[in-house]
């Protein structure tokens, strides 16, 4: 394979652009010539596409979000937009391709490895929620953002009897709020992956009254309901003078952890291995500490995702 | 004056601990004996009191929050409240104090001068709402807290066709909103010192979009509506796909900056300074780049803190 | 068990306050009682114990460092070192110990659980080069923080013709240098375990010159060579403007990242569960992403702990 | 005036590129056309200049260094140099001018507003030694990043009976020793407008200790010596287990801070006003938290830059 291309899918997630500079330059290093594709698939049947060379890419590994942009496009899950998509990879005579974003990112990429164009899926979300992987590209630079919110907001605890309410990201996942919940030492982690009883969060903050415990912070993935919401109806148990703090998408940037740059750069360039060996129809994912290429159909069709919740009874018995 | 008392007193702020440290040590230097006052001036009538030393406030300088703990006690503003304070100060054998905080806190020093106990008041508070002062302990740190998220927020921004609310602190004041929208380069800033037109505000992302921007950055100050209410009634105005950040109390914490920690050390050592010559019922501020002692009287009595507004036309001719 | 102890040894590291604030929590969790030891193994010896309560432990987790103090203390390989430590344990009724450190520590928790004390290890070291486990605590912070100060240089260098010479820790293993310099994208990478010519490391950066890069940073492991004798050698195969960074000690500092909080965490607990179970000797690991217990005879017969030499290869096959 | 142009010269600072976004859309906000000249005055002799977009400079306002590059370009102290650079700026039909940088950038300015090109200078270095302004662009981002370091050292200090010398930027001026020390609580703050004893340090450490002080952080500014020097020259009055840390270039990185933005974007901003009113030969400055413009020939002829040396004063009764 000669000239492969990089797109980015899906919500942006840290450590993106750490992954398409690996691919890039993995790429020339082996001799190809690498494109990269504004937008995702969008740009990829607009053909918004360009050649890309080595200083591309130079100081993007620091950055947030995606220079390469990206999007949804649900009209790519259809036959006519895969067409379109595959007229524009032969019109550049590209014959491979990186997509880098979630299941629907995937799903595209399988659609084009059955017309003939093997693509590689690497996982970035901040969510944590795909299959086939311990971690995504840009799930530590969320958690650490998460957590120096609550540290911060620990500091200044200290001297109120107050609870404290943190709507963090996480529609069906609780991985962010798990990971985040522990390191922050918070007192009560919700996650849509355990059912939660309010009069029982207030019964455990009276508890914590009881023992000296002047503030409680309560991590709440969104999947399970607004911040705003829960501080209401807790108040129905109690008067806590609540605070509730909204993170929103300030979770989705910043300069991405080492861990997600070095795990961004590994799968980068494996999957430039994999498309020199004309392998598709990948989805890359480190499982127990090892990179692993998993196909996708099996991916796709397996269970969701399901986070570490041995995290949530770790928390119950040592965050109290 | 050999034996003097320190407390903080309403809404911690990064750098009080600077300045406790500064008032304990710079007292220690000169020879006097210096207490800690726990919980403010509810700790005061309560006697929770102790003899600091040198160690005491070691390692505190990069602290957040404030060691000693802070309350608000309205009951201090009788004489019933003053006159049980006073007996703890006799107790203790304590002649003069230094207390950080806000409006309220310097009444209450006020009326322990005037009851012979000279009392410095300090101004600290995020909001730096004070009169009497260009900048209150702990406004250098929000403002690169908020900043930090909107840096986050724009990361993300690029891709998306969305208008970011960021609610901010500064409930009757907008210098948060102000100094960290310009830095963070917001679109637009909406504080109470300025009136708004919601029209107005949807007409200029609507113009923004022409432009080809595709995402808004709007920094709200919560005196103004609440982060959601401003949502909601700018769908009103058109659909313009809103995400809401509500910072909250993470504006609070985190380790003070090298202003406020320089800012609170002079205002610390300064105030012990005052009580050395045996001067009471005044607060300190930084007034033009100097260290000033304004008469605590005279400003309770002046015009509410003005913020700098023009900061807000600024914005509006670089940041569009 | 019903009353147990824990200590921090050998040269500090982030996270060690969250593994000890776990091993208390947890302890007290199971219905034990839990003592902290200062100073390590002399601190045992001398007899510098106290219960620890809930609250001892609050507000810790965030902090760098080791709230208990550490210290290496070479007399604790003696059996008199020993005796006098048991003796101590006696006095106080402890049965079981926690120690977190490195390959010094494991030593001292061998003895005791040889004299019938059953002591866990947990490893704690910013270098990363204990045997039986892939990641050590503070390696994940420390490597951000080597990452955050590598990203700062690039800043600035885009505008000079230099080469940067940033000399992180390791002294017998490359995992900082290699971690950071791959998540920096640093050009080279030297480290203990690879050999290196420092004509082909000048010839590399005049390479780097031709095809337009205008600096080249280096990461050097201390081990190696110190930065400045580098430079030195380095400038004899031609003039490169060099600049040296030593961070030293900086990398030993800084609020713990979430991962290494996680896996600080999960340590302390585990080890809590293993002396529950009168369990001994063993000294907890993290190896494929699983918490492992391993025989501590075995882990100190095993050879040095190797970093992911992979990273020297992926790095220049992307950084260049 | 109908077309300025924006360039920064000698070594770069965090906020360069906020002022330079501030000159282009403030210039554009005007209706006058703006250049942006690339590696300052060698730039502009070279004629590598382009017609700059409001979206040229969009997210660029949390960006360390200077993305127009900067440059020491001594060939444009001739009237030879300047003759080219103006035939550039003929060329161009360029009629003013803002130059961001220090002394040297300003005789430019100077000899350019002569020539009958309206020139404005403002002072962008991390050294903060720049005559005529309290502040310039880029020293809050410097000290807050030397404090960081302070910071994370004070964190591993706590255990160790240990000396640390930190070596900061300052050739001429001790500005950021100074800030940064105090506010890090550094022991001992060694600048070149103070004259130090070795022997005295050294009693001062063993003073320390005496009263139970473990470890000493010394701050030292570049221009006094070399941190290693330093160390060597410690050594020979007493065995302190010193430990150098040497930053950088780290300190000339990073986003800027709020207050380096802010303050780049009001120089900026009024640089541009300067223009439009046909004004030259002026250096903007902060003094008494006032934008003024100062006459670049008295400025020039004015005695070096003071630093705030009651600081020094200052640590020596609070950090001991």
């Amino acid at each position: 394979m000669k000239r492969i291309a990089v797109l980015t899918s899906g919500g942006d997630a840290p450590g993106m652009n750490a992954a398409v500079r690996a691919v890039v330059r993995k790429g020339l290093y082996e001799g190809m010539e690498v494109y990269g594709i504004n937008y995702g698939y969008a740009g990829l049947v607009a053909g918004d596409i360009r050649k890309m060379h080595r200083r591309d890419v130079g100081d993007l590994i620091s950055r947030g979000g995606t220079f390469l942009y990206s999007a949804r496009y649900p009209e790519f899950a259809t036959e006519e937009g895969q067409l379109k998509g595959i007229e524009q990879l032969k019109k550049f005579g590209i014959e491979g391709l990186v997509v880098i974003g979630g299941d629907g990112s995937y799903r595209g990429a399988l659609a084009l490895t059955k017309h003939g164009y093997p693509t590689i899926g690497l996982p970035g979300t901040i969510d944590n929620d795909i299959a086939g992987t311990d971690f995504c590209i840009g799930f530590d630079t969320a958690i650490n953002t998460v957590l120096d919110s609550l540290d911060k907001i620990r500091d200044t605890a200290t001297s109120h009897v107050r609870t404290f309410i943190v709507e963090v990201m996480g529609r069906n996942a609780g991985d962010i709020a798990l990971w985040a919940g522990v390191a922050g030492g918070a007192e009560q982690i919700i996650i849509p992956e355990k059912e939660f009883d309010m009069s029982e969060v207030a019964e455990e903050i009276r508890k914590g009254r009881e023992r000296g415990k002047k503030h409680t912070i309560i991590v709440l993935a969104e999947g399970v309901m607004k911040g705003n919401e829960f501080a209401d109806k807790l108040y129905e148990y109690g008067d806590f003078h609540q605070r509730v703090t909204v993170l929103g998408h300030v979770q989705r940037g910043g300069s991405p952890t080492a861990r997600d740059r070095v795990l961004a750069s590994k799968f980068g360039a494996t999957a430039v291995d994999m498309l020199k060996d004309e392998k598709g129809g990948l989805c890359l994912g480190l499982v127990n500490n090892q990179i692993v290429a998993n196909d996708i159909i099996e991916t796709l069709g397996k269970k969701k995702h399901m986070p570490d919740v041995s995290l949530y009874q770790l928390n119950k018995e040592i965050s109290y």
